[in-house]
């Protein structure tokens, strides 16, 4: 029984990854065709987000599973439970990819983005898939190194959200109104992938020490 | 043992609707210091969001502790994970009331939304009222036929979402790119915050039916 209740929970483990690993996909070719406004990849982004709500779906039914019918308690128990909530996160970094990939559809052929700013978005896109990427390798090894990376990462993002603010409200922004809408929701989106990629980070950090912490992660 | 489950089960509910009726709070005074730029309610949203925090932190502490010490099955066990799921969505409404009233604070003491667009903001902050009004008491009474209307308000939300992006994207809209980016987020609040609304909503009816059917509401 309890061997049986081993591979489950290491299951559900592996299910996050393969989920987290999904959502890099995402956000790597999601911003790359955001920067070259290349419909397919856009095109595939979106198709394939139903693929991780899908696995999400489903690693959340296994989940009750296990604690219907093993009653898990203590650290097995947060396990899972953060597993739920680490699911969700993830589902939610896809959605917002496939916004991403959304907004490049809807602009096709011009870029989203007007060219002062492209640079500034590249390094947000590189912020985004590092983030993807080293939330992977966390679920992977539960090295707690990462989690300040991955934090630092964010506040490297929080800095050019607001610098892209800054340059919309500055005097010499002459774009219309429509390429304002398109970087503001873009930004955020941008943001908020990061932002759910820090509460993965969290829970995993919080799973591995027990500790919970959440003044450190504001101060960053 | 049976009796102090039950108990505590009761007890889960009453925290949502606890949590739900702060929400609905937050939501009415964040809109209505949004529409008159008032800057000492919308300090108060600000300040009151650290309590919905405490509250769904204390609230999700109590279900695992009755995972934990219970073992619940089937439905009992749905309705916990569910009210885990709920009270997440409720806390991000909270957060986005608190982002209403961090916008009125910003642009204090010039109104967020310029005079072309009162009309429907005014109607927006209706609409997530009714919403956050209807998902306390689908929490109180269960009455399914609240899901719909949940779902319908959340119809003329996404209208209205659009109307704001037409209205910015035509020729007449001379507002300032700072005015836009403001209108932008804005509307994007408001939206978000029914949105979550119906995911309890959808979360309460899957807890009373047994059925999913997400496909029912992406299509209203």
């Amino acid at each position: 029984m309890r061997k049986v209740f081993q591979a489950e929970l290491h299951q559900i483990g592996e299910g996050l990854i393969e989920i987290s690993d999904l959502v890099l996909e995402a956000i790597a070719k999601a911003t790359a065709s955001f920067a070259a406004a290349d419909l397919p990849s856009a095109q595939e982004v979106i198709a394939a987000d139903a693929r991780i709500d899908f696995l999400q779906n489903d690693l959340d039914e296994r989940a009750i599973d296990v604690l219907a019918l093993q009653g898990p308690v203590a650290s097995d128990l947060r396990m899972i439970v953060g597993s739920l909530r680490m699911s969700a996160s993830l589902e939610r970094m896809g959605d917002l990819a496939r916004h991403i990939a959304q907004l490049t559809r809807l602009r096709f052929p011009n870029p989203v983005i007007p060219a002062s700013l492209t640079e500034t978005f590249a390094e947000l896109a590189r912020l985004d898939i590092f983030i993807a990427g080293k939330v992977t390798e966390l679920l992977e090894s539960r090295d707690l190194e990462l989690v300040a990376e991955i934090s630092a990462a964010k506040s490297q993002i929080n800095k050019l959200h607001k610098t892209v603010f800054a340059t919309m409200a500055a005097p010499e922004w002459q774009e219309t109104a429509a390429t304002t809408v398109d970087v503001t929701l873009a930004s955020r989106y941008f943001e908020r992938f990061g932002d759910h990629g820090v509460s993965v980070a969290r829970k995993v950090s919080y799973l591995v020490t027990g500790e919970w912490q959440p003044e450190e992660f504001l101060a960053l």
